[in-house]
């Protein structure tokens, strides 16, 4: 297996790709290949002591900023770090990429480089969501912002293979993100995607409120690319805006002071439950090849973890297992 | 100035309604109409010392229950104690309503019995989300799951003048809840919405981010109802599912449970701020009278509390504000 790793893609690159690569190859003793500016990666990497035997270094001249527009910059930036690594999964020469360069390139490049699987209509981007009892997944993060009752079925299917396949869930429990538990309510998409997917093979369980998103009932989260976006960064921002009026609460006193140092060490295991970091990055599901969005923000740790994810993804065959899908997609999505 | 309540409305009514009433009578000396069986409302209130002449009591032989069917139960059950409050409102016997009952029978009631503002195409329900600046409201929360441009643009206005008069913000900001902050980012919805908005004579700032509204950048959060819904619920089910494993963290050990103890006050104070109880219920704008939705759990401090947005929302003559703009919002919506 050789996963490929945009070396300049993200805010931190190529400091925090290098740091990923490294532990990876030392954790997972996996074939690394980064591609980027050789005299700077090499640079890097000199730095660090491994087995220097796993990793490969593809020169590339450019890179695609976050400022660049997406399908511009896949199209006109053919020597760019990300667009390289595109096409060496698309070649076969790497079985997955792990990118935290710009999202609407990288998503682009997905749709245009790789393709689609052939019978799905829209890929997804599938996000980790952090719960009270563990790891939930919600698709589709960010990719469609409009989308039709068939998109939502194909996440389905798509979400309960990679839920199985990948996080080791017995028949992933699905639900739609919906305004009431009762079958009925929402709008036009939740209404008919829940029609389709009452009927469908997998294990649709029926609507979830947004409260009950981070109690972690649902494994597998349903809704369009708006929807989507929202959830992940409220979520986000309430998380945030809460231990930011803690973090003032424990300073305003002396007495509060004495109170959070006695609880500081448990506070900081809670909110690294609650961090990105952990757990990588966001698949790009229904693409014809291993694609595994780090965040932008990505430290060392981080690219280490969405490499850990790309090989998962490579080792449980999420790619053949979706296509091999295709055609009970197709027929329960016959309206 | 006279508000109606619907005594029987809500999860804890009449006990919540009574006292409510009874608390608002002391501290605003305002004037009460409440609907629902006499005989239970008189019980209730005889535990109570006020100024009884500030209270009428009307009788009503049904209720509108949570599992009723929201337009079966406004058209079937003419003598429940909301459909009588509604119609009070209607005839000019009182100036709004407040009703922590039945939302969808409510919303209904607000569309059959009091009628739209002509020239509002959809009523909006209009929440408060409690942020880190102080209060900012969102809209809809709720009452339309699809929306259109147009709608959006009456949300805009209504909303304005509703931050204006009520929580005395001048030239209130106005944002989009969207999926990134520049101008041709999002769904159909909102990119329509925003070319429209650009140039309508309210304060329209952009776009707004999930992850932003708890710092609360902007007075008035406009959304369609799906997402509105979406929106509150999770900031709901984030906070508290952060709070419990709060709770957790501070029981966990003999030092955490003494760190607690010294925050125990502080944080009680902080979780208070973000109380829906604080600040009472969400007003429909856009029919044609004062209508408050107080929470379904409603305790005594929340219909109080409702009470005084009712009085404030009539003070401010927010109905006749929202009539006053109808040409301009008419002109503005012109594609």
């Amino acid at each position: 297996m050789k996963i490929v790793v945009d070396g300049m893609g993200g805010d931190n690159a190529p400091n925090s790709t290098v740091e990923g690569i490294v532990s990876a190859i030392k954790e997972f003793n996996v074939d690394i290949i980064v591609t980027g500016d050789k005299e700077i990666l090499e640079k890097n990497f000199s730095k660090y002591d491994f087995d220097r035997s796993k990793l490969e270094i593809i020169h590339t001249s450019e890179v695609i900023m976050n400022e660049d527009k997406p399908v511009k910059a896949i199209r006109g930036k053919k020597d760019s770090s990300m667009v390289v690594a595109l096409n060496l999964v698309k070649e076969g020469k790497a079985d997955a990429i792990v990118s935290a360069g710009n999202t609407g390139a990288l998503l682009a490049g997905g749709l245009f480089v790789l393709g689609r699987i052939e019978g799905i209509d829209r890929p997804a981007l599938c996000s980790y969501m952090p719960t009270k009892k563990g790891m939930s997944i919600l698709l589709d993060a960010g990719a469609n912002s409009d989308c039709k009752p068939r998109n939502l079925v194909e996440f389905g299917f798509m979400g309960s293979i990679y839920a199985n396949k990948v996080l080791d869930i017995d028949n992933p429990k699905v639900a739609i993100v919906n305004v009431g538990s009762e079958e009925g309510k929402g709008n036009d998409l939740t209404k008919k995607s829940y029609e389709i997917l009452k009927g469908s093979q997998i294990n649709f369980i029926g609507n979830v409120e947004a409260r009950d998103i981070p109690y972690g009932y649902t494994d597998v989260i349903l809704c369009d690319g708006f929807t989507g976006n929202v959830i992940l960064k409220l979520t986000e921002g309430v998380a945030m805006s809460i231990f930011s009026m803690l973090k003032e609460t424990f300073l305003s006193s002396f007495k509060t002071k004495i109170g959070a140092a006695l609880l500081k060490n448990d506070l900081v295991r809670m909110k690294s439950s609650l961090d990105y970091a952990e757990y990588g990055g966001a698949p790009l599901l229904g693409v014809n090849g291993g694609l595994i969005k780090a965040h932008g923000s990505s430290n060392g740790k981080a690219i280490k973890n969405a490499i850990k994810q790309a090989i998962r993804f490579v080792d449980g065959n999420v790619l053949s297992e979706i296509k091999s899908k295709i055609d009970i997609i197709g027929a329960d999505c016959i309206e």
